[in-house]
């Protein structure tokens, strides 16, 4: 199939399978789970499971996130220890600012960190949406098939996520994790590697919209947000108070439109 | 409808919904999703996102998972002030042995601690089954079967984790929540109220099966898990050897068996 091994997010395994009335086995795909312990200058700053690969952008991602850095510049030095599990982190600014206002913790593999936005760090992070850009309905629907289309791994283990950096035209960037909000992260994270601007955004997502999903596209800078599933009510709060365009449950050739509906084109 | 509002896990919303090649305003059901935040004797512990209802369960079981109690009579006092979102918990003994081992964190709405079962407090809550209980192929369907009707808000919403304790025969207890930990928990803390033994369940759930979904499950005696979706590979590593069966991908009349699968009767 020609996937590389080492940083593949699937792993074969032998298992039992039922069907036709019958057990036999095989061997099938199944999502890696791995865990990262990111070392914030020498002290453990959080630990989260995600999927081998793309860990450069996780961390820049997720610290960016936490309000820890606003430019990969404010990264002095970062070294992965794959095998371990282990980022250390050096900070150009060891004293910053948002380092304080957030306490160790454990990040599990779809965790978010949702009411932070009530929290000192997300205030800082999350950005209000006042983006012009429009998206027609027959887009809306072309980007999620894209971001289904797109991602390998997924069709192999059906156990990933999957996130997309979209204009209305096309997907630009698609990153997959088993933690939700780590695919999200990642996106972010190359964002801020290849130094893209971080606004008219349509972000495309396999998950459920939750006030987490929210906050992390809205840090993205998206204006739209597009998920085959259902939102919660925060997160359609959230969405409107942000300024973002939020869609939900996109099947077949159906969508509901939950908040700034005057981006969307019929 | 006959719900009650006050603790109804869904509200109604103004959505506009595309379908038929045109928008019209509809009001929809959206899961309701609200912030607890747990403080024990005194001190902020845990903010976690969740659905309203059934929190006193919640924070029974959420303590007992990350093994601050054992019992509910460690509990000396619980307080819940549903309007503000806050739990105020005072303990038989402030200085139980888990406390010192947690530090204070947030918790999402789909978040958990996994690998945690390599830190102090799994490793004293997470038990090995060595139940001899077994259930047929037929019975796994009928339960999935049973999870997914007996959940009116998920109908509703369609943004709900369900998570059921059965024997082979049927369902006992359901829970549901936005966060798909938290169903598990509210399960965890109903059987510490009343006290139930932790042992021989049949555990179904509607979310896939990462390391911290077979954690919690270990933590309520699972003998058994059964899941519509796909597992991880630490899950089911974790599965392995914790002497629980899990079951996968339980769809139509197939269904994968990635560990133990002894106690699955063809």
């Amino acid at each position: 199939m020609g996937i590389d091994l080492e940083n593949d997010p699937a792993a074969p395994r032998p298992i039992l399978r039922y069907d036709g009335g019958a057990f036999r086995e095989e061997t099938d795909w199944v999502a890696e789970e791995k865990a990262l312990t990111i070392l914030l200058d020498g002290e453990e700053f959080a630990t989260m499971v995600c999927s081998p690969g793309d860990w450069e952008e996780l961390v820049y991602g997720f610290l960016a996130s936490e309000g820890i850095v606003r430019f990969a510049s404010d990264v002095a030095s970062l070294d992965i220890d794959a095998a371990a599990g282990f980022a250390r982190v050096a900070l150009v600014n060891p004293d910053a600012a948002g380092k304080a206002s957030v306490s160790k913790r454990f990040i599990g593999s779809c965790c978010g960190k949702s009411r932070q936005f009530y929290f000192l760090n997300d205030a800082r992070t999350a950005k209000t949406s006042t983006s012009r850009v429009t998206i027609t309905v027959r887009q809306c629907f072309e980007r999620m098939r894209d971001l289904q289309e797109g991602s390998d791994a997924f069709k192999r283990t059906g156990g990933l996520h999957n996130a997309a950096l979209c204009t209305p035209e096309g997907v630009v960037l698609q990153r997959s994790d088993i933690g939700r909000h780590n695919a999200l992260d990642k996106l972010l994270g190359r964002c801020l590697m290849d130094k893209r601007p971080l606004r008219d955004w349509i972000v495309a997502f396999s998950g459920r919209l939750s006030s987490e999903v929210v906050l992390k596209a809205a840090k993205l800078g998206a204006a739209v947000v597009l998920s085959k599933s259902a939102p919660t009510t925060l997160a359609v709060e959230l969405a409107e108070d942000l300024g973002i365009t939020a869609v939900g449950f996109i099947r077949g050739s159906s969508m509901n439109v939950y908040s700034h509906p005057e981006r969307i084109i019929p």
